[in-house]
């Protein structure tokens, strides 16, 4: 079984508006055993959209289409793929009312141009929406199933994990995929794949390896009758486990921020972060996480030198001897922020992000990570390439798992 | 003129490499004249690859394809492309002899699997690549053109810019389209085209409006005789700007940071940050911008109460009697981090990001902004809806757009 995904909308095809609908359709798909056969960006346009659906039912057994729900004049993905399937628009008098019962509790009269969401293409089941006026839908037609999604991440993530998803499922029963993800850090893609090769296991099923920066994701993947499969991935994952310890830190949808952000709440332990090169980045990425604050102090952003002596209470000539973009002060960094904060652990980021280095202080990539602890600090030295921006993901990707290791191992 | 987009890659269509390129060339293409029709994404197989180009090349004037011209055996766009139109691939001699110096330079040995990025499709125009070692080719093929470049969105985009704009600039000379986009920020997309319609100027040329959290990009679009275009274009930028005035801040590739950045370093003037629920968010929007530790002084993520006061000095009965979400405290972050860092501006933020709250503390989406400055400091109160991440980056753009104003204004 696989699918395809039209994401309807002439905004993306400018890139003004990003269009992440495509990546979560396409990560959730694949890790529902559906891979994407093809994702397409196609206008507001009736002729653009059939040649994609046709292209789309000809090849695949599901097609998503996801934007052009809305309630304006160049909204007319319902209307387009009603007219291609040949089926006529029905009012559906329970979304009608709903709708103005929306607008009504806001105390808002409901405009007339939002009537024409009510009207769902004949025999379509109406998938609820949460967080919009416009209803999901799903068609079957020929064997096949159709899929329409509003177009707003915030409404379609929601009704794809609560409605859509179980229906795909269920459809893809007699044919079922099965794909474990566990995720590595640690260790290159390259490095990784020889190391397993070495094992020259017959009980290893096909894998696949997934680069992202730091990260690795490692899928195995298996066909068939689910009780036996799931054995047999079951089976793989513990013979990996073995083999690759502490660089596997999760599975499936678990992120690296994400996991340490567990193990620190589990264990009712607090974090602060110094952060210079990286920017901001690792804080950010953290307190993305809902409930951060539990955990999460606070951070400073020591982009000067000034702000990592009066803030952080690095000596003026240790910064001199070492320089800013060292071993010592990187610990110095992880070490004065825990104190600041009173936390248990503190990281300290420092590097040269690029594009320009003033060469005294070493080349572009060149990063050092601390993590600092009751008793103790680490600390690494990194050589990262790629851009400015590359380097700072990196470099927050690193201290993460320095200090999950720290986390587990103590 | 249109073009169609192929991006080549197995792993974009598992959702867990991020597709980039989509979103950068759509752009770039757009702001070219030269609208994309349709951008696809399909896997690394002559056949999916055969079917997306013979589409592009039936409805399109330019295609261009990325990825799949590494050195690895799943590399094989280039090898498709050429069975696809009959061609040969012939061996570039100079592309073989620079790779070969290019390792060699490393102190390593070229593997040999990198050999088969210099056999190049026959007729091709090579382009470089400062940044690795597949080149980009340019193939004329009955009055239209086909482009492949290098899927690392590092490579691609250098190669995009130096290389391939220029070319298809000059291919697209007989039917120029000019666009010129005008940034606002500090009024919604409707509030916007209202204001614009009521002016009834048969002057200005249709626009169009593209959101984009609190920006709007304002795109006004002439075909035809470049001289006479750029006239009428300029005209009607004076028109919008004589409305609009302040709530524009910049044009085409102008980011609402890089234009701070410019006045901040422009005028010599520096900057501070304290975030709270924004989480580090504007701090690393702002250290994306190379040069930037020319202004920035640094920033405190106060993401507890204690943070806010020992490090920003905020007096406790007052966050006690005014709340940490309030428009008082927003103003003494600003003025604490601004007197922490000596910087002459400083900026506070602080809400509630969600998605849970503590009702005491106010509604999610509630947040205040302030920015503080030698003699004083202003602060504004926000409802935002969306999402955690959606508030974080609101919260982020409104901070930018508050310093923006108080720069051109005094």
């Amino acid at each position: 079984m696989q699918a395809d995904l039209i994401c309807v909308g002439s905004e993306l095809l400018t890139g003004l508006v990003e269009n992440s609908n495509t990546g979560f359709l396409a990560r959730r798909l694949w890790g529902a055993g559906i891979p994407l056969r093809e994702s397409s960006v196609v206008a507001d346009n009736e002729e653009a959209i059939r040649t994609a659906l046709n292209r789309g039912l000809e090849m695949s057994d599901l097609v998503i289409l996801t934007g052009g729900l809305g309630p304006t004049d160049d909204d007319i993905t319902r209307e387009a793929v009603a007219a291609i399937l040949g089926l006529p628009l029905v009012l559906n008098r329970g979304w009608l009312d709903r709708m103005e019962e929306l607008f009504t509790g806001r105390g808002l009269k409901m405009p007339d141009n939002n009537r024409k969401q009510a009207y769902v293409i004949e025999g379509a089941i109406l998938l609820e929406n949460r967080r919009g006026t416009a209803p999901g839908l799903i068609i079957r037609w020929k064997e096949k199933l159709i899929i329409l999604l509003p177009g707003p991440p915030y409404e379609m993530q929601a009704m794809f994990e609560e409605a859509v998803l179980p229906v795909i499922l269920n459809f893809n029963k007699s044919n079922p995929v099965t794909v474990k993800t566990l995720k590595c850090i640690g260790m290159g893609e390259s490095m990784l794949e020889e190391k397993i090769k070495a094992l020259d296991n017959r009980d290893l099923p096909s894998l696949s390896y997934v680069a992202r920066g730091y990260e690795v994701d490692l899928q195995i993947k298996g066909m068939g009758n689910p009780g036996s499969i799931s054995q047999s991935i079951e089976n793989a994952e513990r013979i990996l486990r073995a083999e690759l310890g502490d660089y596997i830190f999760g599975s499936d949808e678990d992120t690296l921020a994400g996991l340490v952000a567990e193990l620190l709440t589990g264990k009712g332990l607090t974090l602060a972060l110094a952060e210079s090169c990286s920017g901001g980045l690792l804080s950010d990425t953290i307190t993305d996480i809902p409930g951060s604050s539990k955990f999460y102090r606070g951070g400073i952003i020591a982009y000067s030198r000034k702000a990592k002596i009066n803030l952080l209470v690095i000596k003026e000539e240790m910064l001199e001897r070492e320089g800013e973009v060292s071993e010592a002060t990187a610990g110095a960094m992880a070490e004065g922020v825990r104190a600041l904060f009173g936390a248990d652990y503190g990281i300290g980021i420092t590097g040269i992000a690029g594009p320009e280095s003033d060469a005294s202080q070493g080349p572009v990539g060149l990063v050092f990570v601390a993590v600092a602890y009751s008793g103790g600090s680490e600390c690494k030295k990194l050589q990262l390439g790629g851009g400015r921006r590359s380097i700072k993901e990196r470099a927050a990707q690193f201290a993460l798992d320095l200090l999950r290791r720290k986390l587990i191992g103590g």
